[in-house]
């Protein structure tokens, strides 16, 4: 056994001789970003090498004078002795919250009031499905000695109309005590079935009516938030965010997968999300408003389907085998405890259904927000995760699709890249004389990295200051220093120095993150283009696009379209929507009607597996050029590129 | 600090200075019966003092003898320095195994065809309400690429005509795996309901439908049976009992009650009952019967009020302060999970239903079983266990009381009293000239102490010999060695003397023990008197009684009558039935209907709370005489006295 120590934490662990540097870091709990869970080929693992030797090599992610000065990647690094590693910074950034969506507060209340009112024009009825009344029982006597969960019923059957009433042990444990310290005034909290049913699932003393809360939670891939609901006045009281902390284990679901199926894996996956990712921002919310955990009684979840499963500890494994199955599309009723979620261990969790192995309950929730499903307008739904889903519909109809993006938008697999967090650089753009950029960073910080409406900005500005031709390769004839290739012929621009604002690094973009990107880019449009034209429709025939996804509010639809990101349609079809899963699941919290409409917008829609569709592979080859390969097919972007 | 060793188990436990003996004793889970819970009124925690000096005093429970050995009531005794104290054996045969009921093999079989006959005659069907199905599941494909549970719906749908089918995440999570390791063939148990509705809650690898096992659960005040039942065949596969390890709390529900209110004091009863007690039954049924735990899929109990409150941890002090409220009489629906019982972890326990606070499930699967609820016949039906219910009626109405015959028809609080377990005096008689006692004892073994029947015996026995008088005094005249008086004038009859057979002390029975015994009898007897006269009737209506508990079968009916308790009536009206709580949960278990009777019989009983009814102290009174005050109520008890 030997010793690690991690600085600047100061985290020691021991270790077996020759065990993997990156598994050592788990094992110590320190954060060490590793999107590629560990094969070495997106070079985010990257640490320094303080004391002691250990078995490792230079690869291409690795510069020569960052090699002299120690860096090496964990996932290739075996440790010999008792070593010293630091941590850099940068992987810290990428774990530590970051604002919602990166949208400004008014914008936000503006996006939630549009949901909320779509869900009431359509004559749904606001209120949740949890329940308070206040009771003031009769007192036993010798004469009227029935048993203390017995009069409940009779007090809830002659007051409240309820026939049948159900609760579990820990109501049962509770009650004799808070009946009689309260003089059997006391506020129930129940879930009202149909037939006059309900099943009590707290108790409280005294008259504790205006206090009801709930929680509304996205799972993304990369990042999770979450919402604070007062559910009495329908109020949202707290939000929080932050990484997902399984981003340790893989960037993308297929590498999640892979590490849910080895020994424990699935074990620390689900550990990683409810302890490490969900319950922080539990407690942090509960803490900023004054709320028990007690008195958070409801909670609605969604995300991906894989993400689903590894929330509930189910065995992923087949979602990425042919023929791809989910183990669930529906989960069935959950309760918080048995996550061990912060919340009433009575909490019931709804889990938003998915529709297919790639369609998760994210987008059911985010179609239910998007308000698609009440339009008459034909209208195109892009979800620019860390997988890109589509949805095409309207009142009548849904289609939808996945494709495979990567983690690109939200800065993911990209050398500079971080999510949309403060210190990213969300805006961009270049002088065509000089090639010298201009930036705007998120919270006017100093700048830490490059956000994906930053990396939009980018590579359009590249694109038409001719720094990079439409493959996405550098123009190798430009004379500025902020152009320059690495031993291994590749080139990458230079965004910032570090000298500039004193930075570990410089910020830069790679011609690797430029595929990476085109890559992304490419198989979104290529995934809308062919849901249409599966329906021998073509782009003109939508009448509205939303946007949703963290890529951030500074998203610029012109230039998304000028790379060939978003169909060549008039900008003002586009809304970004923000994070419409997120949104989906307030409104189901608030809203019973509003959960009916999810479980038939779920069985509703049709998944169109793209890998199936012959034409697909063809869309998407064609789609890796910048805009596009038909640039008939990107009028304004062609103008631009001929005018510089 | 000090050290406490108990011998022979040699067993340390560090104690404060001044701590109580029994504390200490229970702590170290050293077992030392306490009936009276440590108030010093039993006399039962009498320990020896081996080595060290402890604050104690002599009482009147400890002869003179006995204190220059060095006994002590450890209820009585504070440590004051490093101690070591015996237990004799006396403690530990009161916990240990007994014969269930101590009935033969046949007449057990007999009582079960009996009870099952009554349920089949009235109609209902047999079968268990937990089900097992084997499916051959169609395999996916990338056409039919359904969820996994999707799937498992579809084909119950379809073969099996279930519309709706849930489960719990267990059992999601057991999905994905068991399906492909067993090419979707598995087995499915389940819990259907109305509406073409049911639960699965467990799945298995293969046909296993001839696997299929359920408990039935009596829990007495003192002592607790359980059998293993294989609910595919429907036949009895194992049985066990043994004391309720909560004695060490105290002997009834009034002094467990009192323990609960105490800090810890809930947590540890329901320790108790379930881990020590319970579980340990399980386990070893299971082990005999060769069933795996995760089999047990279906559990079925009753016990009285209290029991029922200790069992699910609910707190009882209710129960004993007027108005008498119990938290409930009928339970919600608990998975043996919820109480770390040893079972399938997804198996819900049935809690049969309580009447009143004293009138528990026990009584109702009592009524169940011995078929009252379709008897043309009236009915008395008594159950003799640490509390006496009395049950009077017909298949058109039941009234039922409870009366407080505390622990003496199960041997508790007489001093040299035991269960009905082997080496217990079963039967005495006494020879009318030399009064010189015969027995028999239970298995033919040395005789160790003697059970309810054998009690019921000697006393009728003293009667007729003019040993003691109608008021339960030794005749101080009688010349015989076996009558003897201590220091406080108190007399005793020796039963069985040391020498004999080499025991720790006489077999004997007091004064004390024999006013303990006539409280309880006529506790009984007023009991059912008051009962059927508040109905205007008299003893003569009864065309049957049905004796319950664990009295044993060498109960003799003429004896029991001769002393006053149980009705003067024809002896060939008696009959009988064992732990008919037992039975009434192995018929619950069996078929879904009786588990339906079994309501509608709780909710049908009517409760006369007998401190409430004028008349019933006068009959107490009247009845704590050998055979009552009024004689002419027992014409065939005087005139054996008369014959003498």
């Amino acid at each position: 056994m030997v010793k690690v120590r991690f600085v600047p934490e100061n985290v020691e662990v021991k270790a077996d001789l020759g065990e993997n540097l990156l598994e050592a870091a788990r094992r110590a709990n320190v954060f060490v970003d590793a999107p590629c869970n560990g094969n070495g080929s997106c070079g985010k693992c990257k640490v320094k090498l303080k004391e002691g030797k250990a078995e490792t090599k230079q690869t291409h992610h690795i510069k020569d004078q960052e090699w002299a000065e120690g860096f090496v990647l964990a996932c290739e690094t075996k440790i010999l002795e008792d070593i010293t590693v630091e941590i850099p910074n940068s992987h810290a950034t990428n774990m530590s919250g970051m604002r919602i969506e990166g949208i400004s507060e008014s914008r936000e209340k503006e996006i939630f009031e549009r949901a909320r009112k779509q869900v009431i024009d359509n004559g749904m009825s606001f209120g949740s499905y949890v329940k308070k009344d206040y009771l003031e029982i009769e007192l036993p006597t010798l004469d009227d000695n029935i048993s203390d969960w017995d009069r409940i019923k009779r007090h809830l059957r002659i007051h409240l109309g309820f026939n049948k009433v159900f609760c579990r042990l820990p109501m049962l444990r509770k009650i004799p005590n808070m009946l009689r310290d309260n003089d059997f005034k006391v506020t129930i909290t129940h879930i009202p079935r149909g037939d006059n049913r309900t099943t009590i699932v707290n108790i409280e003393a005294g008259d504790t009516r205006n206090r009801l809360y709930g929680v509304a939670l996205d799972i993304g891939t990369t990042s999770v938030a979450a919402c604070l609901v007062d559910l009495y006045e329908g109020r949202l009281l707290a939000k929080a965010s932050s990484g997902n902390a399984q981003m340790k284990y893989g960037a993308d679901v297929i590498n999640r997968i892979i590490y849910a199926t080895k020994r424990g894996g699935l074990e620390k996956l689900t550990h990683a999300i409810i302890h490490e990712t969900i319950n922080p921002l539990l407690t942090k919310m509960y803490e900023e408003a004054n709320v028990g955990k007690d008195e958070v009684i409801a909670f609605v979840a969604a995300g991906n389907t894989t993400m689903c499963h590894l929330l509930l500890g189910v065995y992923p494994d087949h979602l990425r085998r042919e023929p791809y199955i989910p183990a669930f599309i529906r989960a069935p009723f959950i309760k918080t405890s048995e996550l061990e979620l912060e919340a009433n261990p009575e909490t019931f969790i709804y889990i938003v259904p998915s529709v297919a192995s790639y369609v998760g309950g994210d987008i059911t929730a985010g179609v239910l927000s998007s308000g698609i499903w009440a339009s008459e307008e034909n209208v195109l739904f892009i979800d620019l995760g860390t997988n890109g889903e589509i949805v095409f519909g309207n009142k009548d109809y849904f289609m939808t699709c996945a494709c495979s993006a990567g983690p690109a938008f939200e800065g993911g697999e990209i050398s500079s890249g971080m999510r949309a967090a403060p210190g990213a650089i969300e805006r961009v753009s270049i002088d065509p004389f000089t090639r010298e950029p201009q930036m705007k960073i998120i919270s006017e910080e100093t700048p830490k990295g490059i956000c994906g409406s930053g990396l939009i900005d980018l590579i359009a500005e590249m694109m038409v200051t001719g720094i990079i031709d439409r493959r996405g390769k550098l123009n190798r004839d430009l004379k500025t220093p902020r152009i320059r290739f690495d031993e291994y012929e590749i080139g990458e621009y230079v965004l910032v120095f570090k000298e500039e604002w004193n930075l570990e690094e410089d910020i830069t973009v790679t011609e690797i993150d430029i595929d990476n990107f085109i890559k992304a880019k490419g198989a979104v449009y290529s995934g809308a283009a062919t849901l249409i034209e599966s329906l021998g429709l073509d782009m003109s025939i939508i009448d509205r696009v939303y946007i949703a996804g963290g890529i951030g509010n500074s998203l610029a639809i012109d230039k998304a379209i000028q790379i060939g990101l978003f169909p060549d349609i008039d900008r003002d079809k586009y809304v970004y929507i923000g994070n419409s899963s997120l949104m989906g699941c307030y409104l189901t919290l608030m809203s019973e009607d509003a959960r009916r409409k999810l479980e038939t917008i779920a069985g509703q829609m049709t998944y169109m597996e793209l890998s199936a569709y012959p034409s697909y592979m063809d869309e998407f080859i064609s789609a890796c050029f910048l805009p596009h390969t038909d640039i008939e097919r990107f009028p304004s972007s062609s103008v631009k590129i001929n005018n510089q």
